[in-house]
């Protein structure tokens, strides 16, 4: 459970968060208010069309983080209160640092920051990015330490998602590369930098068992309905966000068929890994993100699913063997499986869409 | 899990469905498109707005079928993991199947198809079908044999559709007869079919434990939930969406409750048969799909609710294994307790109400 | 499971629900029916309206009861089926006689009663006391024995939120005072009632076990996730239920991170107790539903997610075996910790805000 930490003293955990949640009242009673209140009923009839427009994607988004990828992180038996703990007080923490760190760059330009859900959901962005990169040091990490990576990746990630978006211009509605391959090589460097000298062997307590691999999958299943509200929340609303949810439906539903086409060829047994659907259904979703509010014909988000379902297949299957051997570099969920090859894979496709569309144009 | 398969070669399964997935992206690239975009900003708030009509209702079904009705097929322990996964193969089979086929007949008739949100709908609710059929022959069936009864059930659940709606004219938003009704005889049809002659005993695995039943009523109380968004989504929206809205809570709620009653009444020890109370409790979703959106009183939702539990608890008390030992018909999961006997008590209130509501306007 | 009762005479829980589920079909023949059908396209979009803005909320509190606070109450194992099960039971028991009394009250004043959303979730909300109250005796009591508290409970409960809300126009958009300190209180009454005398050993099926406490921490995350659509369904829609979810997104999120650090400095081993996190995340939730959609500053709703959080844990720590001690009072899912004490800061904190708002504006 949280709190546990043989190498740092005893409650500094608890003590330092505890001097981030003073800091973070300090910060929001100086310089947090929430906007002023509509003067006109008009004004009123307006935010509240927009709050049914955006509240239900949110909380879909809400049960994917802290239900779904907190079950989908319990296939190590025996870790399963722990990786559910970590997920929940990983994703708060993040969130209300993330809000921090963007409020302080809002208050040294405009004055006064105005709290909306738009923030509070882009703060979550930020620290969507933590929960995946933790992912490949699971079970080996004591929560403090998983805080201090979340402190540093935050920071970070605001700054590389404003170079790719405003300064490179580039489209990525979904978080494909700002949120799945970032996420997925930061969390890679840091299971490198504390675990790349020691070859451990591998614990019994990380060996599946059918009940561990049934909580997981049940995540994956709740990420999976979920995926397309994560997809579109932030699409302009209209066509694009229409066809983002259809798109994303679509290579949802074909990587979770080419998963277990790939997976049955490549096992020897010709029996479906478990952890191959618990990810490679997941992968299309990833895949889907930058492109999918592009107009882009059905056939191609059918198409990124399946590729990136075989990718996420054969990365499981091939290089994370590959790189624990060559590169002693664990990846414990096979987060480059699920974030970076996918990911890689969608940034390609965005690059192609918009030749072609240019192309077109001129 | 998926792939073992003692009676086929090695490999059909995969490569079959891969030979599906191939033919789908052929067919998607050769006749799919989606809608013009909207040209105008009116008609991009139109398309908004239907789509915060529709999205919550369509995110709510997809919770019940991957999550709720895999949960629901757990009670028999060890076979959780692969009920649960064959499930969502399945839906996600049938849907791109039924995607296909309605496809096809558009195509004939009008040319290229124009993909939405609401043929992804319609495309689901055929693969409903193939999932609660299936409950009849739980554990007993290999993954190609659940794909082949997949493939034969959607062509013949497209044309019974059409011909009931559209042939016969019959009113049915919730799918009772089109889809509980079709899918419970199509369902025993099946398992008379495959175990009709061998009389096989009762495996040890088939016997549910206290956590199986536990993991089971998760799933019942998922469907529960989310039930009314099922059987309200394609009504007129206004006072018909609403009235089908209360009509299924107020049926849900009282199926529920006699669940309790009848159950403990029959049963020798008077205590509740967890088997029972998770299926009655759905029956009163399943009887009000016929009539949910008539303008009948409240008191007839909840009579149907009370009623349709009755005859499910009755079902399983003493017709099922009647049915296993007159007619040699295998039902695992109890379809025609949950689907059969309260679809047909819904056409038969749907035949009254229609009678009522015709000699009043008369 | 349900029906078990060794004081009462056998079959006298199915015979007095099925009465009263006779009773219920009398009531709603007699006296209920549904609202004229709009006669006007533009009411038909109104009533659109008004359902999508309010149905996805009411869907989301479904989700809470029914799965969120089931799995919560799981944590006794072996006694997880019958938790479950008499939560649901329960609901349904009581929102049905709520909509009764509900109806009954109505009918003498107005005569016919018109059944919308509205009602339905009024009486679901009576329905919460009951749950939250059976808290504090979870698995010493027979289903007879908490069908009689919720049948005591329901009709106190509305004339005592008659008397608060109505006589003394107390603001409590989220239910803090009517609901949360209410049925605190009046479960204690029950507990110290039926268990006062008797000093209880703890009973071996009662300690937690990993897994048990793995389910009750998902019912935690299922309840921390939709809270905000309990407290802003029954705001003003517009800038107030906007600045009710900020207010509830905020107080959870600090006190799930506030619950982790006073758990682990008051713990002996610096070690996060599951119970605490099971319920301390939840404060916030419970304390700010008085002041939720009132015009203070964001920082009031971090402070008051803390404040509550340290309340319950320290509630848990030392008042909770106090109480058992001194008073012969057993809590056993220390509803006084998570409804009672934030309860109670949130009838403080509403005083505080109602008193500066009224200074500002004289």
């Amino acid at each position: 459970m949280a709190g546990q930490c043989p190498a740092c003293p005893h409650h500094l955990l608890p003590i330092s968060l505890g001097l981030f949640q003073g800091a973070l009242l300090l910060f929001f009673a100086l310089f947090v208010t929430y906007d002023e209140p509509s003067a006109q009923a008009e004004d009123t009839n307006l935010v509240a069309n927009q709050l049914y427009g955006i509240f239900p994607f949110f909380q879909d988004i809400q049960v994917m983080l802290v239900v779904g990828l907190g079950l989908l992180l319990t296939f190590l038996p025996r870790y399963g209160l722990s990786a559910v703990t970590h997920n929940f007080l990983l994703l708060n923490f993040s969130t209300q640092w993330a809000l921090v760190l963007q409020g302080l760059l809002h208050h040294l330009q405009h004055g006064q920051v105005h709290l909306d859900l738009h923030n509070l959901l882009t703060s979550e962005f930020a620290a969507v990015t933590v929960l995946i990169s933790v992912g490949a040091i699971l079970g080996r990490t004591s929560p403090c330490q998983l805080l201090v990576v979340a402190a540093c990746e935050v920071p970070i990630y605001l700054a590389s998602e404003w170079a790719i978006l405003t300064r490179l211009g580039v489209l990525d509605v979904g978080g494909t590369i700002t949120i799945h391959v970032f996420s997925c090589y930061f969390g890679l460097g840091v299971s490198k930098a504390l675990f790349g000298a020691a070859r451990q062997p591998v614990h019994p307590n990380e060996t599946p068992t059918p009940h561990s691999d049934f909580l997981s999958l049940l995540g994956t299943l709740i990420l999976w309905v979920f995926w397309p509200s994560f997809v579109a929340i932030l699409c302009q609303p209209g066509d694009a966000q229409h066809r983002a949810i259809l798109n994303t439906l679509l290579a949802m539903s074909a990587s979770a068929v080419t998963t277990v086409v790939a997976s049955s060829l490549l096992e020897r047994d010709g029996k479906l890994s478990p952890g191959h659907l618990q990810n490679g259904s997941l992968a299309g979703g990833v895949v889907i993100g930058a492109v999918a509010d592009m107009a882009m014909p059905p056939v191609a988000a059918l198409a990124l699913g399946s590729l990136s379902a075989v990718a996420c297949v054969l990365g499981f299957r091939f290089l994370t063997p590959l790189m624990a051997r060559k590169l002693t570099l664990q990846d414990q969920c096979g987060i480059h499986n699920l974030h970076g090859l996918p990911g890689i894979l969608g940034a390609m496709a965005s690059a192609v869409a918009i030749l072609v569309t240019s192309k077109d144009t001129s």
